[in-house]
């Protein structure tokens, strides 16, 4: 490798891997699938930026790790969100887990060829460790030429605008504002996300600094790992419940049956837009819109959203803020929308915001908006619609299908840039 | 502070601590207590080398630390003693400790005089951390005045030693020979005692290197940590119980009797020296003898207990190899007395070696005896007679009164060198 290692732990991965992978574990060990890795910033011709045989050593890599002794104890340990969360059999199998083979190729249009086929309750983990190499490698890539005080001025730059979004949280009229680290997968690198999280958790105001979604930064700095669940889980049941319109409907709700029996309350956040979160709203009982603690946003317009949900709480007798419900809004933030956002919401419902591309790499190269999508599951093809026809994924007469099952009209399109 | 903080984390000590810790936390939590700091090599005027400024910053250092949040995920999270085996009470404690304060001065003598008092369930943490904080001081004094050259040679020394003592240790015929660092006290610094560890996970043949008695060490290596119970249990018991003769003969058991309600099989290693192992073994009920483990070996001619041990499970009628007992060396150790005692006893009991300076501190530097001793309990004075009178604490009076309870008759004597 011409660097250093990227991934040096199977635990710098995003905690959902794990919430998500305990389930599959104990529920659908056996369930064939393919993670596809896509570059929504389809301008940039990936391959021809940065170097596709270290991309390759920097995989293999990966797959030499173990998950150590330590680790396990720390994950055994972790009860903020019911006690044993992580049951013994599945620590049992984390220990003897390997990652499975990938396949990697250039295409003609420049792009990289990314699938991750497997089992899986192992190719899941594919999907932040390879965007966190895929996603340093093109910062690097930026930087091909720059003499080291040219590179120590990125850097400097990353700490002003640190410095300058720090001032915009800590102003007493935020009190209240609290943020959690979700860039594992945009990071601009893994020593500046330590870099900035160990910043957070020293100069933001007592409370507002929740903790970290990459749990081996959370395990370095003391800090709660955080993180619920994924699209992938609603998409990979649609192929094994595949047939007809009504089974594949059904695998909606089945994802959050599954969910609360293995987590209960303490993991219930509702992700609704995976088939448009219309749908998803009338599909919910009453008993879950009471019991669950909230909704994590994740496509489509965020106040909007929050409007949605609060009336949706309403139309139940809830009142979100005794109750305790609340939103985390994770779709592609800037300071200046999550001080909006916490400002249009404050007093009506409990908001919270999972910062990623924009927290971990703002340092003024041009970010990607890559991702790594379960793509088939059981022979089928998966599609996600989301709130945002931007980010849908899948073949276009499969998301014609879907779109008619879960009757999805959306047309609100943005691009992604993060 | 000259230097960085030696101590950086309340882990950076012997998992022991912890063991007897909960213990002390379950069912003493108001006993009061003193320990006292005794430098065993009388012939150095250790105030004479160290400045007694810095050790009191280093000390005041670490009353400002606490235990972390990830911390606490790993000791939840230990289960290699038993499931749980640190209740959640006892980490919540944990969690909001801070070590009390210290007595510090120099003697006219020239020596250190140190006592820490205060409530056992916070002072008894002192012991590891305050004799690895004066133990590396006694150690960079050695170096006052050396070139960088020169420290580096020091280092090297040590490399070649251990690389000398490897040769030995994964030698064919010592296959089966099985080690622990338990070093933390005695090491020459903390950086060495990381690069011991790490290199002898490394270099041993796999399944040598069984752990390391620090829990911070543990952690970063992902390694079992290791330990049970030191002299301070019953000799402390003993100030709690003080009265007539029996309820102080009687403190023995009840130490033994309170260990194994708190983690019965799991940590059942029987300490036996602290009056006189001849004493500790009549005393034994067959029970014990064939529900506990096995043995740590701490004072005496180790050769004459193994032998003293097996004849005590012959006598039960029990075969220590075929019943899986142990016992486990931590007396002074080097690597001939290891390789000795591993092939005396090969095939009639297991055997392992928990060692200390000999292997952290192995520099070419020279070593003290530094031991931290529980002084005082409920006001009464401790005595340890141990299976060496070199290494009987307490005052005159009480080890003649306490000879006299435990027919304490043991002659042997052994210089203190590390």
């Amino acid at each position: 490798m011409k660097d250093q290692p990227i991934i040096t732990s199977l635990m710098d991965i995003d905690f959902y891997k794990l919430t998500m992978g305990q389930l599959i574990f104990l529920k659908y060990p056996d369930v064939q699938t393919t993670f596809r890795f896509i570059n929504r910033s389809k301008g940039v011709p990936l391959a021809h930026h940065i170097d596709i045989g270290e991309l390759r050593e920097q995989l293999q890599h990966v797959q030499t790790l173990r998950v150590n002794n330590t680790e396990l104890h720390y994950l055994r340990g972790t009860n903020e969100y019911g006690e044993r969360m992580f049951r013994e059999p599945y620590l049992q199998f984390l220990r003897d887990m390997k990652l499975p083979d990938f396949e990697l190729s250039t295409k003609s249009d420049g792009q990289v060829r990314m699938f991750f086929p497997g089992p899986w309750s192992t190719n899941t983990y594919w999907e932040t460790l390879a965007l966190s190499i895929t996603n340093e490698l093109w910062c690097r890539s930026q930087m091909n030429g720059l003499s080291q005080f040219q590179r120590e001025l990125i850097w400097a730059e990353g700490q002003k605008r640190l410095a300058a979004k720090l001032v915009q949280l800590t102003n007493p009229q935020n009190h209240g504002l609290t943020i959690s680290d979700f860039g594992t997968r945009r990071r601009f690198s893994k020593e500046w996300q330590w870099y900035v999280v160990r910043t957070l958790t020293e100069e933001l105001l007592p409370g507002q600094f929740l903790g970290t979604s990459n749990v081996q930064c959370a395990m370095d700095h003391g800090l709660l790992p955080m993180g619920t669940s994924a699209h992938e889980l609603p998409m990979v049941l649609s192929g094994i419940m595949h047939g007809s319109d009504e089974e594949i409907r059904a695998s909606s709700q089945k994802v959050l049956a599954d969910w609360w029996e293995v987590y209960g309350h303490g993991l219930s956040i509702f992700l609704p837009d995976t088939y448009g979160t219309d749908f998803f709203f009338d599909d919910l009982t009453r008993e879950q819109v009471e019991g669950w603690k909230g909704f994590r946003h994740d496509s489509g317009d965020p106040i909007e959203f929050g409007e949605k949900v609060i009336h949706l709480y309403q139309q139940h007798g809830i009142n979100p803020m005794t109750a305790g419900k609340f939103i985390v809004f994770s779709d592609g933030l800037d300071i200046n929308t999550i001080i909006q956002l916490h400002n249009h919401f404050k007093d009506r419902i409990r908001v919270s915001f999972g910062w990623g591309t924009n927290l971990t790499n703002d340092m003024s190269l041009r970010t990607l908006s890559l991702v790594i999508k379960a793509f088939e599951a059981c022979g089928h093809g998966l599609v996600k619609l989301s709130d945002n026809l931007d980010k849908a994924t899948g073949q276009p007469d499969d998301i014609e299908r879907f779109k008619a099952i879960f009757g999805h009209t959306t047309t609100y399109r943005k691009q992604c840039v993060v």
